[in-house]
């Protein structure tokens, strides 16, 4: 992945592990978010003209501040204290994590979801059911869309009884993290599912996977990861922190980050939205913006592509130059997708404020798809846009409304949608992208990159090879 | 009904209509609220300062500011213009109000959902399904939690077209009111179901009666009220106003009102909370607290006791002298009632608000029911108090716990729960209530008083001439 590679290579050359000194120098145990207690008005005052993050002596930092002030860190410090934690879960309750709690630890420790210090305990859960938000000691209000619950089952409460701290331990039983001053409280499903989705019609991706046949208790409490999470898949290096994207847009002197949240393989008309919107930004004045080009890594439903191709999809398209190295930050967010549309939509944006993001592109349809059992999208298209214009704290986030990309059946290329000439536009729908990429045809030119497109065959002829499927689907008009 | 006349003997004795002086004196056409923009934050600030309702000279006023800053008044002054509005309902589209949108219509009409100046467009009800509050054009945030909307179906789009204004009637065609600069979008039931009760199982009396055979789309905008909502039922007098409520608590110098929502029979326990907790406000150092007796007036489900049934116990048990007629006010509240728990007891509690009470009494499991289809409360019993307690915009509310009330055996007599005596307390539910009344069996000594038990006797016995079903069921234990 050498352009990829171009495109962070000025970031710590070994960012795993990141060296103590780009590190936020705090102490884990005078971490102040964990009970979402934020310091009084005059501490609060002074915590605001600190830098959120530490930065190394000269550079300048204009990034916008982290939800509650500062990043969360749970990572225990390296040396014996990992050690000892290793040999405490030994004589702990162990809670197993499947594939998505695994993820949801990972965004936890790195403070995607600053304040937030752990899983949810039950008044953390009900504010972000009801009001999508949290309310902090200050009487300020953070945002936080979906649940970052860990459930367990009656046999494992049962086994934790009174005790206050259980340790967190991964499918091969190797111990992660610990969850400490536990709360244990009702997993009432079908309320979580109603609220977070709007619909409670069986079918839904996350649902199926993580909800319906997990346990009906959630557990909430301080969370403590032993090491940072990796997964070993050849792409744990573009897995960046939080903090590690602020100290690269620090370095890159960025006085702008715009981020571009996608699931889904980059066209033409991504990298049209994403350079038109730096000519915006440019045009409104800021000197350097950066785009933060930010592929979702965490659980996707089974008919998207896969983070792995997804990224070799990404590479092909920025070798092709279409996108400015100096100028944009490739990194994996590391959330697993609930689908939730105009719910989600508030997470994956709040989620790249603590990134530094100051800015956020959102679509048509954000985080949105089919109603599991209608004929219908699941939300309204325009909801998401709205719903994130008003949500909760995230006044200080400026919205970026997707301009509408078509094919310009006349410049043969992607091209804003030109209302004066619709008759010239081609709308290629992800669905009818997937059925050309399936049955080998190519699309029009200028579409994609050559180099991208094939590894979108490539994908699906590993696919059918797998399944043995040589089926050739229609493509939809 | 003697002894509520004299509850509420000192407002305005013609209280229908309300003479001018005891209304705000704002022109209809300059109401703030119904764009929901506040003035700049200097003027917020100079407002801040002014009674909320004009006052007769020499009334002191410390009661809680209306959300908002001030109170809507939606009704058209008496006079010619009322009669102008009557012409113009003759030419303009018409929407007829089903007896739920009358009890909306009147809701907004009196400011009980100040600063909402009408039926929600869309963005007040995605707001309100999202984040239970809105924000206003200042920046703060007021809670609404139920959204007060008004469908109509494909046929009545058409007929609207492109029109900015239409007419609402009532069931006999009578108009009733105006919306103007409307705005029409999609009804999506199921969302709306989801995300306000947290489940879509069939059978949710409000959903039944009010969303399912509704229209597809809904119509919000500016209301304009022609006059007066009333229901001609002999209990008009009962339903003050917001303002009409603040009068009457300035006129008795009330330094705190605590509001007691109900749409039950009031028995001893719930007396004795209500005097408790006057009792409770006298200690902390109020020198005339005030109870709000509120029981609500719209919409309830076929099981509960109608309104005039609940109107003769509450006279019944106040003529007993259980409460004292100087310190408590006894109105109806015309919301009609949606069974959606903690989502709902926001609205019940920011509505209170905006009639002058500052204290709030919650109690177990507000606003709940059975889930209709599984064999379980539809809420968690206490995450109606959670939510509330944590309620976006309604943090100036102060929300006092229910304690818990059991007939105590030994003292033969309604007493707060006594954890370390529980063989001594009989807990007597509402269904085990309403079963002995049907069976036309006494309840303990002490329970209720012996005139309102015959009353809620009567009215099961009413039910029962009116059903031709004399069978007796089986008191549960």
């Amino acid at each position: 992945m050498a352009s990829m590679g171009t495109f962070i290579a000025k970031t710590p050359s070994t960012p795993h592990p990141i060296p103590n000194a780009f590190k936020p120098q705090l102490p884990s145990r005078l971490r102040l978010v964990s009970t979402l207690r934020l310091p009084s008005a005059a501490t609060a005052g002074a915590a605001k003209g600190r830098n959120p993050t530490p930065r190394r002596p000269g550079v300048s930092c204009s990034l916008i501040e982290p939800d509650g002030g500062r990043l969360v860190d749970l990572v225990a410090p390296e040396g014996t204290a990992r050690e000892a934690l290793r040999r405490e879960a030994a004589g702990c309750p162990q809670i197993k994590l499947s594939r998505i709690d695994l993820e949801w630890v990972h965004v936890l420790s790195e403070g995607w979801a600053s304040p937030l210090g752990g899983f949810m305990r039950e008044a953390e859960f009900l504010q972000t059911l009801h009001f999508n938000c949290l309310r902090l000691g200050d009487g300020s209000v953070v945002n936080m869309s979906v649940p970052i619950v860990l459930a367990i089952d009656d046999a494992q409460k049962r086994a934790i009884g009174d005790l206050r701290r259980v340790a967190l331990v991964d499918a091969q039983g190797k111990p992660v993290a610990f969850l400490s001053d536990i709360e244990i409280y009702k997993h009432n499903k079908e309320e979580r599912i109603a609220r977070t989705w709007g619909t409670t019609a069986p079918g839904l991706p996350y649902v199926e996977e993580a909800i319906t046949k997990a346990g009906n208790w959630l557990i909430g409490g301080d969370l403590e990861v032993i090491e940072r999470i990796k997964y070993n898949d050849g792409l744990d290096q573009y897995r960046l922190s939080p903090v590690e994207l602020r100290e690269e847009f620090s370095r890159r002197n960025a006085d702008a980050v715009f981020a571009f949240q996608l699931r889904n393989p980059v066209h033409n008309g991504h990298a049209l939205l994403m350079t038109d919107t730096r000519r915006r930004l440019l045009e409104m004045g800021y000197k350097n913006p950066v785009l933060l080009l930010h592929p979702l890594g965490g659980f996707t439903k089974a008919d998207d592509v896969p983070l792995s191709w997804r990224m070799k999809q990404h590479e092909k398209v920025l070798e092709d130059g279409v996108l400015n190295p100096e100028t944009t930050v490739v990194a994996i967010f590391p959330s697993p997708m609930h689908y939730a549309g105009p719910t989600e939509v508030q997470w994956h944006a709040k989620s790249r404020i603590n990134a530094g993001a100051n800015f956020y592109i959102v679509g048509r349809d954000p985080a949105g798809m089919s109603h599991p059992i209608e004929k219908r999208d699941l939300y309204d298209a325009d909801h998401g846009k709205k719903v994130l214009s008003m949500a909760p704290g995230l006044q200080r986030l400026n919205i970026l409304p997707f301009k509408v990309a078509a094919y310009d059946t006349k410049q043969k290329k992607m091209a804003f949608f030109d209302p004066s000439r619709p008759q010239d536009f081609l709308f290629i729908s992800g669905t009818k992208m997937r059925t050309l990429a399936k049955n080998r045809e190519n699309p029009p030119d200028g579409f994609m990159c050559p180099g991208g497109w094939k590894v979108l065959v490539d994908y699906y002829e590993s696919m059918e090879t797998q399944e043995g499927n040589k089926f050739r689907e229609a493509v939809p008009a």
